[in-house]
């Protein structure tokens, strides 16, 4: 009945994630809120972890990509799962430390890491980066001989993969703030630079070709190009890549015409390719990495506001507004994305109207989705956003100070928070 | 030389705002952070001051929209001033009480506040609700009531306006979130609806038309359209508006391109024209209020960022990368706004390369600007972004766990701290 298997409908008529019951959810813990399903996450984690192992060995592992969701309990859970973790900041590298995340099981990455931020990785240990560019292989170089260790690091690479096209391209990706593309000579250049520099030691290549891909092509087309890449450097300088990190991308599907992918059947088709190509180049495969974030987080979570106001523009439309919007999940307003919603406490109902779900802001752009289909409502009534477990708490704002909403997470027909709700005094703590 | 009087270079060649050297203000603040010219926010706020006086004597204001910029330091100022201020949520209010705004002077905005913002703006006596609908209406009655007070309001009414356009029209604005339209007789009916209920006194009728707005000639047309509509009113029911509130969108240059709008000549432009409308349709002036909030504070403010890493891709584009981005100004990757960019350190020297500056984020949208010119740099350089004095701060994320830019205020030279630099246990002061 629903996009995801965590929702459901009890004999109340209302929504339920995880067993729990949408309407206590948002009587407990207030609107709006984002709600997550932890059995979902551990499953999402256990495909990857299962199918790598399967697929490629030991050495292999999906390294969770925190910029989707970043906070102390989702390290907890993919920590227990056995994955991982890619950093972007310091910041997330100092959650996934309060969190006690083993740091070797963590890889740096960036377009553009600071001095501190290597300060920070080097004092702190962390496995390894994903270094983007020269300025940044200087810093590492001489911050890790200041500290005495050789670090490890991976390297940024553009295949120069058209995700959408599912070809290899000399335009589009290639013009990217990311890594060095091969096609002009430039990762060439940079592998041979960090194999030259001291206190480095270059274990592998890394690629990322995009976002919300529900295709094995792409991938299997990037892979083919960095193995190739890697045959190609082995020849000319005789170092061989360890490791290949192909990044994330795995799509979700966030409405029902969305095709998805199934994470493990789309692992053994790319598994394939790359034992094939392996044996074709003649080189040891390497360990094999992914990076997901959206596809680990995003369907587990829902966002649940209160209704506010109805209002029907005869000869437009219906708005119905809600106490959250573009500072909870600014997805519609940056990228027009696309999601299905439901009034939770009518969730057996039948949608009768369609209309703009609007949030609160003083600003026109402020929607969660336009000509939703919807459930007849009225101010007082619970809406559930489906699909909102990625890059909605990660880009949540104080937009219009409104303050940030709690995750709570749910298991079993139980609840706890993992994040409180931000109080008026969070608002002004830095306020001099 | 630049875009905005309180820049200039010094003789070390360094760009300086409010007299104060921005390489000195890195280097003792850290990057990125947000700098304004406490000069040039009071310069807006005494034009909007005195010319409102000037042309609609004392009970006429203007109103300060803390939407684009709301910090404690901000209320004092407009406060000092003699603005009053618009907030839209109990978070802006709770901000401008912690400073000791006069509560008389504040008006609470907004397509859809929650009862718990109604019980919290009437404890604290707040001047006046802009209501939105019939369902804030209901809302502010019972609450009032129960509260044993009578509330001052004034009602969101669509003039249907296109300010691009200039002209009413029947389609596009009045399709919005906001208000109700004239065009369709809502506004009519809620006016009605307003006098109708206990404990709600409505002073007057509220109006925006949008943001970025050059000329006199939209917001002329508003007026006229709303004086109309209160003639109307008057001759219908008996009851005419103390005051009309005429919304925002005076713009601001962003670029060199953009012609600008002189305050009070707009202001006395206006006057004019609700001077002669009041005449022709024989009713007595209301009170008349603006709400300015981009104009007040948007050129008092830059952003220093340090530049990371300069990759040029041959055949395609030259990407500086910053230590910042789209979670401190998101307004590229929302809006694609145009920014003026200079190496503050190399102010002086021209600018002799195009390039894209591209923020932090592992995201491929994670841009300030594209084509820009710019000042040859390196790694360590400062760089400054002009005009980021609102909405950048006021929509500011943990967007890849960044921890949010301080607010350093400079006045003649010297500067101060109002916000401070997030920490690192800010970002997880909320955890579980």
């Amino acid at each position: 009945m629903f996009i995801h298997d965590c929702l459901g409908v009890n004999s109340a008529g209302h929504l339920t994630i995880g067993g729990c019951d949408t309407i206590e959810l948002a009587a407990e813990f207030g609107t709006p809120a984002y709600i997550m399903d932890e059995a979902t996450i551990r499953a999402r984690c256990t495909a990857y972890r299962n199918t790598l192992r399967e697929c490629f060995g030991e050495g292999s592992m999906a390294h969770y990509a925190g910029k989707a969701l970043s906070m102390r309990r989702i390290y907890d859970i993919v920590g227990e799962e056995g994955l991982g973790i890619d950093v972007v900041s310091s910041g997330e590298l100092y959650t996934a430390l309060a969190a006690g995340f083993p740091v070797e099981r963590i890889c740096f990455h960036g377009n553009n890491k600071t001095d501190a931020d290597i300060e920070y990785a080097v004092k702190n240990r962390v496995g390894r980066f994903a270094a983007d560019n020269r300025e940044e292989l200087d810093a590492i170089s001489r911050i890790a001989g200041k500290a005495g260790i050789t670090q490890k690091i991976i390297l940024r690479i553009t295949p120069g993969i058209d995700p959408h096209t599912h070809k290899a391209i000399t335009t589009g990706d290639i013009d990217s703030k990311f890594g060095s593309p091969i096609a002009t000579g430039q990762a060439e250049e940079i592998v041979k630079y960090a194999i030259s520099l001291p206190n480095i030691a270059l274990c592998g290549l890394h690629c990322h070709i995009g976002s919300q891909i529900f295709d094995v092509q792409p991938f299997a087309g990037a892979a083919r190009i960095m193995l190739k890449f890697i045959a190609d450097m082995e020849a000319k300088t005789g170092w061989l890549a360890d490791e290949l990190d192909l990044g994330g991308g795995f799509g979700v599907r966030y409405v029902k015409e969305d095709k998805g992918i199934d994470i493990a059947s789309a692992i053994r088709e790319l598994a394939g390719v790359i034992n094939a190509e392996c044996t074709e180049l003649g080189i040891q495969r390497p360990r094999i990495m992914l990076e997901p974030g959206r596809s680990i987080v995003a369907d587990a979570g829902i966002t649940l506001y209160t209704v506010g106001s109805v209002k029907t523009i005869p000869g437009f439309r219906t708005y119905v507004s809600v106490d959250g919007g573009m500072p909870d999940n600014p997805r519609y307003a940056l990228y027009q994305s696309r999601y299905e919603a439901v009034i939770a406490n009518r969730a057996a109902e039948p949608k009768t109207i369609h209309c703009t779900i609007a949030g609160r802001c003083c600003e026109s752009g402020d929607l969660i989705g336009e000509n939703m289909p919807l459930q007849e409502t009225s101010r007082g009534d619970i809406l559930a956003v489906f699909v909102t477990g990625a890059y909605n708490y990660s880009m949540a704002s104080n937009y219009n100070r409104l303050t940030r909403p709690p995750i709570i997470m749910v298991k079993d027909g139980k609840s706890y928070t993992a994040v409180r709700r931000e109080s008026f005094e969070d608002l002004t703590r830095n306020d001099l």
